[in-house]
């Protein structure tokens, strides 16, 4: 099996490749838990070899287009990032020396934005992916550690925010005083709703989150209700600081199918309407994208 | 030196006494870092002879008031709450078994509320020294890691309300990816003001905070900067959610002296009216008022 070219999503924790027919089709999938976190710059090439030899050639050079963390400025090589407004893959990818000749590679940029101050990095191959999926404007939100929410019009990234959600429950759960209060199994679907709903009227989840660990000393609030209630807190104050964005529109959501599913219940709770698309799907039709980006300029 | 008897703050982390006079004067003061986290319950005895041996005649039971996490769940041993409305040191103290014949220890119990649950344990003492140092109502805010805003009517706690603002902060600027961009030294005021009116003027900090990071990566914001800006953000945030309690009041701050600072500075900025008290005096003034509760009771 002989790829026409290779596709990487290469984040702070894992990396992920797919061998791609030249129509786009994937054709086999590999990944490494090697993320950029744990690797130093002149550590990439090994790396990415070790994943996707298998599917190298001799005397053929094979393009690899890549996006994510690699990218980085603690990644292989900084790829720097495009402003806004802007298509989301801007064509000034770069390509780091490798010493291995059956591979050319090519970082796709993130994308920045000045006013108020931001960065994605990843994030834009799937909104390419998503452009090239609905050919439409929209509110395109991919929950995760850090949450986009970002606004397209034209095919163009015209502004994003992002949320720290992800990762705020993250550490609440396992670093803060909640810990004792939150556990990391179990769910409560009332209590997701009704954090939801809180954190969605008072605009803010942070006056309810020493609450949880209260009601845990009071009353025994089960571990799984208050880590659901957290969740919903979280989503819920987030919703409600981004709602000029959702407010009039359907919002297409792309992320971790669980986080996702939670999005968009969330959404449904406070009014709001969303579809949820598949991940995996548009991260490959955004470096596919990318590939045609790369060809129109070699 | 033989004092009357002896004030105990036990936390989580650190544990402090005074030897007192029958008026009520510290005569001497000591300090242990064995604090109620790094103890099991049949530790304390000892972690406390430790430091106040000197202080201790043979033939003699001295009283010894402690409050703070010692009467936690997880303390020495467990003192209950007093649910609200509560005068704030409440008779019900109690006394764990001491095999040393020099001692007998009386733990304050801590202060609950049952809607919106809340608990406290230790901040009750203080209340307590504010209520004998300026016999009138008023709203008390302790700020530290876990802020609590305490309203007063007729001497006794009526309602108060928690904030993770301290943890928070720490969480931020050590454990998330805010860590690369805020240094733990140094300080700007300006950006503690523009954070203090962005986060109350949005009522909630969340949607501010990774632009901290944004805006180290993209124009090179400063590590002090963005800390005094992330403190900045999350009190106001905190004054935003409970203004309601001070905006026609003036507050009462009692706290860390630096931190109690820059609370009467964002209470100005966002239109408030603070004093700063001095923790330790009313840490004092407070055991004193448990010792006389408990005289009454024996």
């Amino acid at each position: 099996m002989t790829p026409d070219w290779i596709g990487v999503d290469w984040g702070t924790s894992n990396m992920r490749a797919w061998a791609m027919s030249a129509d786009n089709r994937a054709l086999a999938h590999a990944a490494s838990d090697k993320g950029m976190g744990s690797l130093s710059p002149d550590a990439f090439e090994d790396a990415l070899i070790a994943v996707i030899s298998p599917w190298l050639s001799d005397g053929t050079t094979t393009q690899i287009i890549a996006c994510g963390m690699v990218g980085a400025r603690q990644g292989w090589m900084e790829a720097h990032y495009s402003p806004t407004p802007t298509v989301p893959i801007a064509a000034s990818m770069i390509t780091p020396p490798t010493r291995d000749t059956r591979i050319a590679v090519h970082i796709v940029p993130g994308v920045c934005q000045a006013s108020p101050a931001d960065v994605m990095r990843g994030e834009e191959t799937q909104i390419a992916g998503f452009i090239a999926h609905s050919s439409r404007d929209g509110i395109v939100c991919l929950p995760g550690t850090h949450s986009k929410w970002v606004e397209i019009v034209d095919g163009r990234i015209v502004s994003f925010y992002t949320d720290m959600t992800g990762e705020l429950f993250s550490l609440l759960s396992t670093h803060s005083v909640l810990r004792h209060s939150v556990t990391t199994d179990g769910w409560a679907d009332g209590a997701f709703a009704q954090g939801v709903s809180d954190g969605f009227a008072a605009a803010n989840p942070l006056p309810y989150l020493f609450g949880l660990r209260a009601s845990s000393l009071l009353t025994g609030l089960s571990p799984e209700t208050a880590k659901a209630r957290l969740s919903g807190l979280l989503i819920g104050g987030e919703l409600a600081s981004r709602q000029e964005l959702w407010a009039d529109t359907k919002v297409s959501l792309i992320g971790a199918p669980r986080l996702s599913g939670l999005y968009a219940q969330a959404l449904a709770i406070v009014g709001g309407n969303a579809e949820v698309l598949d991940a995996d799907m548009m991260t490959l039709a955004g470096l596919a994208a990318a590939r045609a980006v790369l060809e129109d300029r070699i």
